[in-house]
């Protein structure tokens, strides 16, 4: 095995919250778990087109790419909120701008459209990036304390997170349920 | 005030994840978020009728009934496999034959249609009861060991329990798809 190789990942390594000792320990929890919601988000968009990620069927709002552009603009909505102690609702924060469109599911901004799935991984993926760089430097005791923001401060640090990996499940089981209809299997899928 | 008397929850403390430092930390914090999406969970389904409870609209599978019964039931199936180290999957346990049809969205067991929204709360209370009272009873090492049922034994009990509260959350998140339809509000809702 050379120095580029990895050993194969144990496929049943998702099934165990491990946290990681080089992080305080509800931070590692923290980590392992929003590592798993990932996992079964990018499980529920894999292989979409264009046309399926813009799909919005009778009764549905939102499409499957409007939903993977607010799980992303999640993220960096807590990073003002949680790391800068900024409120992007109240305060007007142009590099905010291009997320607050994925943030009020199109409500505000340009649409999020005509989109290959590769355009919304890579956003997921640099908005996940920023968060798990960031919660790696802090430890348990900020986790506990309470945001900064002016009206927005009695949640803490700890909620914050865990909302962002909930409400990213929560969104990940209307992706299931509008992928029955715009990509349907020949046979049942798992709901 | 007398003793019957409690003074009013602080409407902001669901926003943070505070553990009873009576648990374990990483228990305490995980009964933290699975109060916290029963509570979500209790809100999306607040006065809906037998009829807004057993509708199931054009491109669903289920009915916003047959969800509550899942998500009771999935809490269920993990007190045999992690609690008991025994599996309902596998092996004839009739305690858990009634929980069937909700743990496998109708597909065993009897349908689950004409309840009242009073019917499914009982049992996701009782369900729920009985694992925030044996998880109270455990600690942190218990909950990153292993399950010990053959051939489901490389979860760990920490991960379990998570999938329990993350698996609510996502059926959650597919009730409000189906709220938005059967009960729908003048106003837009919130997704």
């Amino acid at each position: 095995m050379t120095s580029t190789e990895r050993p194969a990942e144990d496929p049943s390594r998702p099934y165990r919250i491990e946290p990681d000792t080089r992080h305080s320990p509800q931070i590692g929890a923290l980590l392992e778990m929003l590592a798993y919601a990932r996992l079964t988000t990018l499980q529920a968009v894999q292989g979409l087109s264009v046309e399926q990620l813009d799909a919005t069927p009778p009764g549905f709002r939102n499409s499957i790419g409007m939903l993977l552009a607010h799980i992303a603009a999640v993220d960096r909505v807590y990073h003002w909120l949680s790391f800068g102690g900024r409120d992007p609702f109240t305060e007007s924060i142009p590099e905010f701008d291009p997320y607050r469109s994925g943030l009020t599911m199109g409500a505000e901004g340009e649409p999020v459209r005509g989109r290959p799935l590769a355009w919304y991984l890579d956003e997921l993926e640099t908005s996940r990036g920023h968060t798990l760089a960031t919660l790696a430097q802090r430890d348990d005791a900020w986790l506990a304390s309470r945001l900064s923001v002016p009206g927005f401060d009695f949640p803490n640090h700890h909620w914050a997170w865990f909302h962002v990996m909930e409400d990213e499940v929560s969104h990940r089981g209307q992706i299931r349920l509008l992928r029955n209809i715009v990509a349907p299997k020949p046979a049942a899928t798992a709901e």
